[in-house]
C-alpha cells in the first residue's frame, strides 16, 4: 500500500469512454489498496476552444490575463467533475477539488502563475475516508482568492507539487505515448521507450525535442527528488520511470537517448579580429532582433583572427544573415556565410560522464556513414553535432544502432 | 445616479457578438453615472451541453449531485470571464466573480440550494473603485466551500437577491420578450407589453404560461420589495416593471392580462351524496396516482346529492377517468363524463378587487361569440373559466379587445 498521484493528459479524458477507461485504472489501484490522488486535464481541444474565445475577445493584454485564467480553469473543473461522477457510479467514491478547493496557493501571476504552497489538510481527509480526490490541474488561487493558471504543462506540475507535498511513492504522468523513448519515435521507428531516466537526461532529451512531459514539471521533480513514471494511458506497458539516480544495471549503455532539431540554420562569421568583446558585438543586434540563438562555436584560427559560428531557427535566416552583414562590415570581418539546410542532433547519457571515448564512437560512425559534421557542442551528459538536414534520419538510425539502443 | 443589477439571460449572450451588445448597453448606464452590477447565464446552449455530459454518466444520482453543480457551475463563469474582458477593453474595467469569490453562501441542497447570506464586502469595493463586478449567476458555496447550484431560474434569482442585499434602484432582467404580455403573444397577435404589473398579478400570469421570469425570483423580489424590470436585450423598449405598488394611473384597465393554458381534460362525477369527506374520497386516488389537478368546482344541487368537477393535464385524461369510474364504484355516485378537448382562460388584474362587474362583462363578451363556459373558478385578482379549446384564441382576442388591452 502506498500513495500515488496520477496525471492524466488532454488526450487521456478526451471523451466520456476516455474517462471510463482512466477511472477503471484508478480502480485497479484502489483495489491493490493504494491511495491515489488525481490530476486531471481539460478534457481533449477544450482548452484550444476556450483560448479561441478568450482571442475572440482581442490580444492578451495584460487587463484580460485575470479573466483568461477564470475562463480557461473551467475546462480542468469540467474533467474533475465528470471522472469523479464514474468512480462514484463504479462504487469507488471521489470528490472533484478545483485549485482553490485544495488549496494551492499561487503568486498573482496571471496566466503563468507559480505554486507558493499547497494545504494538504483537504486532501487527506478525504484520503482517510476512502475517497479518491481528483484535482483540478492547471490552477491556483492567489492570496485574494482570485483564480490563476500555471501555464504551459501547468497540470504537469500540479501533479508533481502534489505528489512532493503528500510524500508520495511516486508522481504518474498518463499521456499518448509509452514514456521516454531513445529517440522520436515519430521519425526513426528503431526508437525504444526507456526503462529508466534520469532527470538531467530527460531535461536534454524534452528540450531537445523528445517532448512528453513539460520541462518545469521535470525541474521541479528533480528538486524535491519525487520519483516521475511517464507512462500511456492506453496500454500496460510500465513506462519510463525518472528519478535522480543513476541506473546500477552493467548492462545499461553509454547513452541514453538521441534527440534531434530539424528547420535549423547555421551563420558563419570568417575572419573575425579575435578581442574581448567581440562575441556580444555580433550576437547583441541578433537577440535584439528577437532571434533565439541555440548552439555557438567559437575558434582561435592561427592568425590571430577567429571563425564565429551560431545556429537559429530557419525561419530566422534571412533576418539574421541581414543583420550579421551590417556587423560585419563594421567590425571589419572578413566574410558572412551560412547553410540553412542544417540539423542539430545529440546524444544524451549519464554514462557519458566517465567514458571520455563517447565522443571519439560518435565521430567515427558518422563518418563511416560520410555524414559530414558542421559543428561540434558538449556537455557533461550530452554531445551535439551539426549536419546536413538530409542526413539526418540515417544519422539517429546508425547511432542507435551503434550504441544499443536498438530493440534486442 | 443609482445602483443597478442587470441579469442577461443565455440568449442575450449566446455569442460574442451578442456580449459586445451587452457590454454596450452596461457602458451607456455608466456614462449616465450608475452603478451597475452584472449577473450572468451560460452562453445560448453551454448549459444543455454540460448537462447532457452529466447524463451521458449516468442518471442523476444523489451521489452526484456535487459533482453536477461542479460542471454546471462552469457555464456562467465563462460568461463572466469574456464579458469582464470584453467591458474592459472598451474601457469600463470590469472583473469577474464566481458564486464562491462573492460569497454567496447557500445550504448544501447541491442542484437546487438557497441562499441564505450574501457577503456584499468585495462588490462594494470593486464598485468604490468605479469597477463593473460581473457575477457567475445561478450558483454560490456551502459552509464547506463545495461549488452549488440554485435549480431553475436560478441566475433570476442570484440577481434579485444581489438587488436586495446592495440596495439597488431596482433589478433588470434582461431576456429576448419585451417585457410582460396583456397575452402570450406567440398564439395571439393582439398582445401588448405592459408597463407595469404587481408581482401578484406577474405570478398569476407566469404560471398560467406568459412566462418571462421565474416564480422563485418573482416571490423573493416581492417579499423584499425589490423592483423588477423585464426587459429585451435585443431592443431598446423601457419593457415592463414589476413592483408591490397597484398603478394609480387612471387609465390603467380594470385587467392586467389574460392568460390561458391549452391541452387540459374536464371530469365530472355527477349525482355524489354531498356528505363530509366526499372530496378527499375522490381526488385521493387521483393524487396517489402522481395526477395533478388544477381548477376544481363542486356544487350542491337540490336534491342533496353534488357534481363535482375538476380539470387535469390532457396526458392524464384516460388513467384519470379510470381511476373515477373506480371512486364512483365505491361511493355510489350516478356517472362519470368528461372533456379531453378543453382550455382555461384567465383574467388577470389587481383592478378587479375593487370592481364587482369584472365577472359580469368576462361572461357578457364570452355570450356574445355565443362561447359556451364549462366552469368558473374565481380568487381576488383573478377570475378562470373553462371553454371548448377551439374557441380560445377567440376569446382571448374578444376579452383583449373588450377590457380595453389592444394597442391604442
Amino acid at each position: 500500500m502506498a500513495l500515488v498521484v496520477q496525471k492524466f493528459g488532454g488526450t487521456s479524458v478526451a471523451s466520456i469512454e476516455h474517462i471510463e477507461r482512466v477511472a477503471k485504472r484508478i480502480a485497479g489501484y484502489r483495489d491493490r489498496g493504494d491511495e491515489v490522488v488525481v490530476v486531471v486535464s481539460a478534457m481533449g481541444k477544450e482548452t484550444d476552444r476556450l483560448d479561441e474565445l478568450a482571442k475572440s475577445v482581442g490580444d492578451s493584454d495584460a487587463d484580460f490575463r485575470r479573466e483568461v485564467d477564470v475562463l480557461l480553469s473551467t475546462g480542468e473543473q469540467v474533467t474533475a467533475a465528470v471522472l469523479s461522477m464514474v468512480l462514484t457510479k463504479m462504487g469507488y467514491p471521489a470528490k472533484s477539488f478545483t485549485g482553490g478547493q485544495v488549496k494551492i496557493l499561487t503568486d498573482a501571476s496571471h496566466t503563468k502563475a507559480r505554486i507558493l504552497d499547497i494545504d494538504t489538510d483537504n486532501l487527506r481527509r478525504e484520503l482517510s475516508q476512502g475517497t479518491v480526490p481528483v484535482v483540478a490541474g492547471f490552477q491556483g488561487v492567489d492570496s485574494d482568492q482570485n483564480i490563476t493558471t500555471l501555464g504551459r504543462g501547468g497540470s504537469d506540475t500540479t501533479a508533481v507539487a502534489l505528489a512532493v507535498v503528500l510524500e508520495a511513492k511516486e508522481c504518474q504522468i498518463y499521456t499518448d505515448v509509452e514514456g521516454v523513448f531513445t529517440t522520436d519515435p515519430r521519425v526513426v521507428d528503431v526508437a525504444q521507450p526507456l526503462a529508466t531516466v534520469t532527470f538531467e537526461e530527460m531535461l536534454e532529451l524534452a528540450s531537445q525535442g523528445s517532448r512528453v512531459l513539460h520541462t518545469r514539471a521535470v525541474e521541479f521533480a528533480s528538486k524535491y527528488k519525487m520519483p516521475i513514471r511517464v507512462l500511456s494511458s492506453f496500454s500496460d506497458a510500465a513506462g519510463t520511470l525518472i528519478t535522480n539516480e543513476e541506473s546500477h544495471n552493467m548492462e545499461q549503455p553509454l547513452i541514453s537517448g538521441i534527440a534531434f532539431m530539424k528547420d535549423e540554420a547555421q551563420l558563419m562569421m570568417l575572419g573575425v579580429k579575435d578581442i574581448p568583446g567581440i562575441a556580444s558585438r555580433i550576437l547583441g543586434p541578433i537577440s535584439d532582433a528577437n532571434i533565439e540563438v541555440d548552439m555557438i562555436v567559437q575558434n582561435v584560427a592561427a592568425d590571430k583572427s577567429t571563425d564565429f559560428t551560431f545556429t537559429v531557427r530557419r525561419e530566422d535566416y534571412e533576418r539574421a544573415t541581414a543583420i550579421l552583414e551590417s556587423v560585419a562590415q563594421e567590425i571589419g570581418a572578413r566574410e558572412v556565410t551560412g547553410d540553412n539546410k542544417i540539423a542539430k542532433l545529440s546524444i544524451v547519457g549519464v554514462g557519458m560522464k566517465s567514458h571520455a571515448g563517447v565522443a571519439t564512437k560518435m565521430f567515427k560512425v558518422l563518418s563511416e556513414e560520410s555524414i559530414n559534421i558542421q559543428m561540434i557542442s558538449t556537455s557533461e551528459i550530452k554531445i551535439s553535432v551539426v549536419i546536413e538536414e538530409k542526413y539526418l534520419e540515417l544519422a539517429v538510425r546508425a547511432l542507435h544502432t551503434a550504441f544499443g539502443l536498438d530493440a534486442s
